[in-house]
């Protein structure tokens, strides 16, 4: 029987995602599942084995799997592994043969694996914005900040599987702030949500200027983004602070790999009527005569709730 | 008769250097011409075929040239063209297919062309430092600082053949020094040998710090590197600086491509006695700690007088 149905699996700290996808990127049949608290390695993948069988079964596809793709934090696709995963409690603190584990657990069908920003970019050149694109840069807003570069049509590896992490490259160089990883200054601690919401509440507390923030308690991106919306002159200039940083490092990023076009995925990029003009601004004041105006800035055209498991599943077409 | 021998050729301001060379990476032959004043592209081409005919000769190995590899500042591999390359006279204000005029110029031998730095890291990879690496970045630190990207085995060219520019990445963001590009804070502008120059300048005339360079006329890097060695206290902190900028940027470049090496080249690497211990620990200090102490830093192993050519030659051996 033909092979012509792949499973996306997104792994996440507290619910894991699963889909059976087909060749056009539609969603068959999908299912999401809580982790039990404080699982081993063996039980996560034993609960994994079965919803994916669940799912097959609901697809009608038996025996008609290529393969499984998964998007996880700090997955690397040379191993298969995820190690010192810090959001999950079941690989924070080693390294779990995942792939190897999850393809034995459902009779032997091919797993493959990488983190969660490259199955996105995987999936936006399969599915979405970048289809036809063979150079491209994707870069995740969300919680943090992550990326899959696509060079001549292929995701950068690197030669450790762990290339591609943009987030931790260095935005302010003095007196930058702390990152969760543990240096100062790196663009995820500015251009995340996290990083938005913080700047919001620094720019709050060492102003008077009025703002509809100072009543919201525990401020989040989205409060700044509702605030934005309703014309907030702070919320306004966060996102022109955030664009530009992000505008002014993705000219950096050009400079290295030339892309086509840089994509943006995550829930922060749903603000983009704020952050557009910002980085844009920044990002061709920041390059080269040669590429000013040359790259287009786009969005991920996949569907919010279908994305982490086409991103995933699109892995699985490689196999 | 069996084609084994390809000839390189490195195009510079004043001077042009050709090679014939084998697989081995020996120079059999070899030859330096200096352009005729404010040349037309056709008479430097004509000059250059009759140069390549006359090595060919020389070498003995007529009928036996596979191909010809040019790197050539602004060179694009894509379409064997240079544009607006401000040190060529002959091509400083428009696009001339080199490649395609040289081919046709020497019997139809076929000619492939990139930039001076990405033909270098090729040179690297197939003669020097780089020899069994997939993944490894090459800097040069000349009159400028070039780049070349390797990613997989494969030089990056990226969407239109222009990519790793690394040297015009920003590298001092607030009050950056105006680069030749008409950017402000390019690492070039720090970390080429003008760069170091003007550091040097820069600090003597900022202080009264007693220096053996307060007796030079007109510093050069050259001038610089001499006094570090006889100890010169501010000579070494130009050197303490220059190294310290270059591998924050390198820690950038890292989350990047995930590289085995980098590799440096060019005059001012000569410096690296040093430049080394400068750059190891702002590179270890500014990447995530998975590549803490796992890039390696090395230097060129290419003969220096034959570098060019062999850089450029390498580039024949795909066509």
């Amino acid at each position: 029987m033909a092979k012509d149905y792949v499973v996306g699996i997104d792994v996440g700290g507290q619910t894991i995602k699963l889909g059976v996808v087909d060749a056009r990127g539609e969603v068959l049949a999908q299912k999401v599942i809580k982790t039990s608290s404080d699982p081993s390695a063996e039980v996560v993948v034993s609960e994994i084995a079965q919803a994916v069988r669940d799912i097959v079964r609901e697809s009608g596809k038996e025996g008609q799997i290529r393969g499984v793709g998964v998007g996880a934090p700090n997955g690397n696709y040379y191993t298969g592994t995820i190690a010192f995963a810090p959001n999950l409690s079941w690989a924070a603190n080693g390294s779990i043969e995942f792939a190897k584990m999850l393809s034995e657990a459902i009779d032997g069908i091919p797993v493959s694996l990488t983190n969660d920003a490259n199955a996105a970019a995987v999936g936006e050149m399969t599915y979405g914005a970048a289809r036809g694109m063979k150079n491209f840069i994707m870069i995740t807003l969300g919680t943090g900040v992550g990326s899959g570069i696509v060079i001549d049509g292929k995701v950068v590896y690197g030669s450790d599987g762990f290339a591609g992490e943009l987030g931790h490259t260095t935005a302010v160089r003095h007196n930058g702030r702390l990152c969760g990883c543990g240096r100062c200054g790196c663009l995820e601690a500015y251009c995340s949500a996290i990083g938005v919401a913080r700047t919001a509440r620094e720019w709050l507390a060492m102003s008077d200027e009025p703002s509809l923030l100072r009543t919201v308690a525990d401020i989040t991106s989205k409060d700044v983004y509702e605030a934005a919306k309703e014309g907030d002159k702070l919320a306004l200039k966060v996102f022109e602070f955030t664009g530009r940083i992000l505008g002014e490092k993705l000219a950096d990023f050009i400079a290295f790999s030339a892309p086509e076009a840089i994509v943006l995925f995550g829930g922060l990029a749903r603000a983009k009527e704020f952050l557009t003009e910002p980085i844009e601004r920044a990002m061709n004041e920041n390059v080269l005569a040669l590429w000013k105006g040359k790259v287009k800035l786009v969005y991920s055209q996949l569907k919010e709730s279908d994305a982490a498991i086409l991103g995933a599943s699109a892995l699985a077409w490689e196999l």
